[in-house]
């Protein structure tokens, strides 16, 4: 069996694994870590020939024992799509879209909270919670509900309602929170003891970093074992990018790969963009002690409620450090270039989110910034389906007919 | 290269192949066939260990010539979930629920588009038109807009709005229909040679049919090359019914497999059921011939917009043939099953269709009945997500909180 341990990303303090409590004594961030000599022994490029491909195919670094406690519902090994028009057009080497919203929750948090609810049942716990702007809580819904243990999903009001939805139809007790993600980790944080919840929030528990690392191991293995130039990702807490830079440091470690690592962007929507700011002020104190509020009314623009909206990370120093490390960078797109972006993604048959369509916003951004050079290659996360951020009645404008002469008549219009 | 031609699967006439009209003289559907001998030479159990998990790892099988005209979004090899759970409730050997709701478009109609839209491009056509209830709008509109062909898509007026609303999102002209699915063909069979629409619905083309088959390969595949004793299938217009059918017709004259044909279970809506009604008055003559309105004024229950709701199905008495010959059966459940249906399917964390829904609440029907023994391994589809087919303000139920205060106030009440 494999053996893992917990270590400190900011002081390289090294502690015995726990299921809770990821906070270092620094204030750092707490990822497990394992005994990669031991995994290189199972875990070979020849090995994974070998397996189903599924999230799970990397098991030895996913750190549940007992591979009975998998709660699995589907997730991982999707698509990469390449975009050969678009190559050429904005004179990309290449450019590929991971499309995550094919994922069993119908998007990429599924991945976590496969890893996140197998350890709740590992652990024996029987009652978990999640604030989340709303695919979070969709996805703990779901596998909560597989596991057997009752989920309570804690949403911002303004999110869209087909995704707050979904949580009860998993049977997750939904409530919504008239406030930001961060008003609703709090009621979490207040009746933890009480209630008895295990808080599985972003970085709260060693889980869903893990589970969102295997993105990382899919685009490397999907790639033929290299790594793109850059990868274009949509930030909110941050805990997809830690977990593929975590992804990419171990398979070098483990010797399965032997390139540069991929720069790492980070997108936001204008007007919540943390990240984006402590980028490029990284001379000024980052943000991360302030006020939460401050950081969302210090904008005009109110942000829509995306995956994106999370104003105060809980390890922004940890996103800044991966990002210029990686020689990356961060900007902020607007909702007009989103809503552009989700129709050109539709009419290549993609079905994006409002993240995944800021990804494509920020890509052609970069290309006309010359950031992004001809001879980079680029791989962009859809992280969810255009569908659940659908407001009905749209379709009110489309025409309605009973004949094929109703069809010529409305034509000639 | 490969060769193939058709089939018809009523009275055995060969002809050469064609893109359009899959009608025989003898009034048959006309079916691909393939020479086998010379694709047992490269599509071996070996040679697919060694290809990619997409539907197009059986492209031997799959009616396209050139792989530059494949339009590919990244469909097929769905995840098969297994429900131990529910395998000792009901005591059946294994139960499966197959995943096609993660296929890009978010349902199952991706397969048959995928191979349809990329005959469109081998035949060089501009323009496509589908009649649909909803998916196979969908599907059309996002495969045709990847591969530059435009899409003409004919809804009946009362589907889900959200179904409607992706289609002018992947940039289909959309278009209502103040009618049923045959109203909308048959508008598009008038319009047809106006306009220069290839007409795309079920049966009118070869390629839907070769790529829903895939869905028969995948099964056993993923079965380690065995068929299950059952599979259970929400049937409007049957194009995959007889997909599969002729999938594993394949595979045993290509010798892959070696084992009794599995016993196919239709499924339909009550008030909208020809198949069913077909298969328990097969003494009677078919309904094919008769009127389409009759078929639904007939039931004093209106069915729901679903993909079941085929009052005339293109092939009626090939469907028959196939529920006859593989000793399955066809039943009709209520919009109570399948509302309990869902729900309880999502409580195991499936958002499924109506249509999916439908499969669980058949199963069910069918254990108690006695029709499903304990022996028997059983498939079930889930075609698309619960979502799709949402209707907004449900959610208005859902309790708003400002603090934890308010979640116990709440909770006590």
């Amino acid at each position: 069996m494999n053996q893992w341990g917990l270590t400190c990303s900011r002081c390289s303090a090294r502690l015995p694994f726990r299921y809770q409590n990821m906070k270092c004594d620094c204030g750092g961030t707490l990822l497990v870590d394992y005994d990669l000599e031991l995994v290189a022994k199972t875990l070979t490029k020849a090995s994974l020939h070998e397996r189903y491909p599924s999230m799970w195919r990397y098991q030895e670094l996913l750190p549940v024992h007992d591979p009975a406690n998998i709660i699995s519902l589907g997730e991982g090994w999707t698509p990469l799509l390449r975009m050969p028009k678009w190559e050429s057009k904005l004179s990309l080497r290449r450019l590929w879209v991971k499309r995550e919203e094919q994922n069993p929750t119908g998007s990429f948090k599924s991945r976590g909270f496969s890893v996140a609810v197998s350890l709740l049942r590992e652990a024996g716990a029987t009652k978990a919670a999640v604030p989340s702007n709303g695919n979070a809580a969709g996805a703990l819904a779901a596998y909560a509900g597989r596991a057997g243990i009752e989920a309570f999903v804690f949403i911002p009001m303004d999110c869209p309602s087909l995704i707050v939805d979904e949580c009860p139809l998993y049977g997750a007790k939904t409530i919504l929170v008239d406030g930001f993600i961060h008003d609703a980790a709090a009621i979490i944080e207040s009746g933890r003891g009480e209630q008895g919840w295990v808080n599985v929030g972003t970085l709260k528990e060693p889980g869903r970093v893990e589970g969102k690392k295997t993105m990382g191991f899919e685009l490397a293995e999907q790639l033929g074992w290299t790594f793109p130039d850059v990868i274009i990702y949509p930030t909110g807490g941050g805990s997809g990018i830690i977990g593929m830079w975590k992804a990419y440091l171990e398979l070098k470690e483990l010797g399965l790969i032997d390139c540069e690592m991929p720069k790492f962007v980070c997108v936001q929507e204008e007007g919540c963009q943390p990240i984006v700011d402590g980028v490029h002020q990284s001379s000024q104190p980052t943000r991360a002690g302030e006020d939460d509020s401050l950081l969302l009314a210090a904008s005009s623009t109110i942000p829509n409620p995306t995956g994106m909206r999370v104003p105060n990370p809980p390890d922004l120093p940890l996103l800044l450090a991966i990002v210029e490390q990686s020689g990356g960078t961060a900007l902020a797109v607007s909702k007009v270039q989103i809503a552009e972006a989700m129709r050109c993604l539709g009419t290549e048959g993609i079905s994006s989110s409002p993240e995944g369509a800021a990804t494509w916003a920020a890509m052609l951004q970069l290309c006309t910034d010359g950031w992004l050079k001809p001879s980079d290659s680029v791989v962009l996360f859809n992280t969810s389906h255009a569908m659940k951020y659908a407001k009905l009645g749209t379709s009110a404008a489309i025409p309605i007919i009973r004949t094929y002469d109703d069809f010529v008549m409305y034509r000639s219009l």
